[in-house]
């Protein structure tokens, strides 16, 4: 896999990213993903309930958030957010001019914007950002797209599974924008994910929703939601496989093989956060329930004071215990175990004799993970957050308990 | 109202404040509030499902929430939680030990304690910071207690109201500690309020849950709860009115004066947050009840987005609405009006025309209004929080949208 080698690695496809002068700074911020034939296509969008133009076409053209789509044009640099009619006009006239460029109807383009809110889109910019992008389609620049697609990000974040399914080989290939720590405005993500995989468009919208559950949305940066968040799916069928459909046991191979991307991608995200210095995996186990489990998991990540004691490296476990003991999810003080990089630190109501030297240097490094046990049954999740740094923190990070 | 006559302003009642050396600083630590004689007391503590020592033994001794106690005595420097046994039995014996000094039971003496987690109380400094602050027990010199239930405060945070009842007159006094934006351990908050007002145990309970609600529990700093929260009124019943029993005319006086007091108070806390350069406080109207206005207004409050925005002067709506929007709160877009400083910013699904200069200089002042109308209803609630500042949020604050 190289950076210019993900969305356009499964056969099939072509992108293309271009500077249409819609970001101040001039860099790329027009991106086409495009399948050269119609593609099984399944979105996931947003749980906000304040949502941009583009969320509310892709939720138009695939209603039940599934079914066949040509290509997604993707701009940066302005969400098209809170822009009232005249801002939903503007997404649909996104989706004409993309389509009257690939010679197919506008019902079958998706479209995502990430930016600025509140402003109308500078259409001749983006009329022209489109043509240019439409005309320099092609496999093997991958990075110019991913690229165009980006706001706050300081990398590229990208990804590619390549395995056999029967007599065949697949290929899923994606990219992802997001999510800053504290975006300039709104922390969106938009992942792209394409497969020459022959899959119904049921079966995709099934392992799509099944992959992000515990992956892009096991991610909190800064318990912020987006009105602009979408994972777009788009499967054109060249590997030539006998159809995907849903339950089968290609769909568990797919679906894992999917997760698998999305994880990647997740975690490349949350490495990402601005202002972040490490990734930090939280896990808990033991409890009542996977649903509790993922709050008291997310409790955690979103805790500004973990966070701190994470970036500092202070092995603060005082901080996680009250973190997982104010979540909604059942919490016994006495049944309460934390792991720090593997080693315990809380149990049975008191902090344990630990190597503190050595949970720090644990802390220090690039992937932190903390472990809570909750001890009252199977539940388990794990959320993925990032450090909270810079001077703001000072005051906490130096404080060495 | 002076820094030197709050809770001791009520007839009956005696303060004191000493270092016992808990604190590395030198600075007070050790605090003793208390009635001449038994007075009437309710308590409202953390929801944290962890809790400290001093919380277990206050629950213990209050089983119901209210009763009778003599005082109230409070250290900083050392918060006695996850402590285990060995820190129950040292909450035990400052009760006992406090008792002792004021010749009561220690079933009759209230304990708190804040700072660090984890850590054994040094119990030699804390039995003499006892034995010190019983034998300065005064009425005037209430700063010296003030200072010594403080952390990371910066400012000493008290009040006093005084009011007509039938043909006596009442006075009420209060003190509080917390909550930093991020403390160094928890953001603990601890508040002590004294009335010489008689009033019954049960009615005293319902009016602080009352007065609470809509006061102490209105303020988010972080999101973080403590694991050592206590809100505490001790009513001695020297004023020599009838005693107020719960629902009378008098109740309805002596409630709505506990809660002006309250939310004096809660509004010192949210401008004194760590780092913080201003109290904001966040109106939800029109929601379709008050607990879903609750839960908008929360939501913004915890907003790092929205926080930062602030902190910058930044008229970013953007961000007011995504708060709102990804809350659990009942929401529907076109009717959402958003006002920042009593100008319209957002209506309709769209943002309005506004004198950006004007909006930004509100945002620049200490004290911020946000208000948000859901347009469903008459629910309704003020959450209180203040700004993110400081080199973590400048690639926020200095982005302008």
């Amino acid at each position: 896999m190289s950076r210019n080698r993900h969305i356009t690695a499964p056969t099939g496809f072509l992108a293309a990213g271009v500077a249409c002068g819609i970001k101040e700074s001039g860099l790329n911020d027009m991106a086409i993903v495009a399948c050269q034939k119609d593609a099984t296509a399944a979105i996931v969008t947003t749980s906000n309930q304040i949502i941009g133009a583009p969320i509310t076409w892709c939720r138009q053209i695939l209603p039940r958030g599934y079914g066949k789509v040509r290509a997604m044009v993707i701009n940066s640099g302005n969400s098209n957010v809170c822009t009232g009619k005249a801002g939903m006009k503007d997404a649909q006239a996104m989706a004409s001019h993309a389509a009257e460029m690939l010679g197919t109807q506008s019902q079958k383009i998706l479209v995502a914007s990430t930016g600025i809110i509140g402003h109308r889109l500078p259409m001749t910019n983006v009329r022209a950002g489109i043509t240019g992008a439409a005309g320099k389609l092609t496999a093997g620049k991958d990075s110019l797209a991913n690229q165009a697609i980006m706001t706050t990000d300081t990398v590229e974040k990208f990804a590619c599974e390549k395995f056999k399914l029967g007599s065949g080989e697949i290929t899923i290939g994606g990219m992802v924008k997001g999510a800053g720590m504290i975006a300039p405005s709104m922390a969106t993500m938009i992942a792209v994910i394409t497969t020459d995989a022959a899959i119904t468009p049921a079966a995709a919208h099934k392992a799509l929703s099944a992959a992000v559950g515990t992956t892009f949305n096991a991610v909190t940066i800064d318990s912020d939601t987006s009105t602009s968040d979408i994972v777009a799916l788009l499967a054109g069928g060249a590997a030539g496989n006998k159809t995907i459909t849903a339950g089968s046991a290609s769909y568990k191979t797919f679906t894992a093989k999917l997760a698998k991307l999305c994880e990647s991608l997740a975690r490349q995200m949350a490495s990402d956060g601005e202002g972040a210095h490490k990734l930090v995996s939280i896990t808990v186990k033991g409890a009542r329930n996977d649903a509790e489990a993922e709050i008291a998991a997310k409790s955690v990540a979103n805790s500004p004071l973990v966070k701190c004691a994470v970036h500092g490296a202070d092995p603060n476990w005082g901080r996680i215990v009250m973190a997982v003991g104010k979540s909604a999810a059942k919490v016994v003080q006495d049944k309460l175990a934390v792991k720090i990089g593997g080693v315990s630190v809380f149990s049975r109501g008191m902090g344990r004799a630990f190597n503190e030297k050595q949970v720090s240097k644990h802390l220090a490094g690039k992937d932190v993970l903390i472990e809570c046990n909750l001890g009252l049954g199977a539940g388990k999740f794990t959320a993925l957050t990032c450090d909270l740094s810079a001077e703001y923190v000072s005051i906490n990070a130096d404080y060495h308990t």
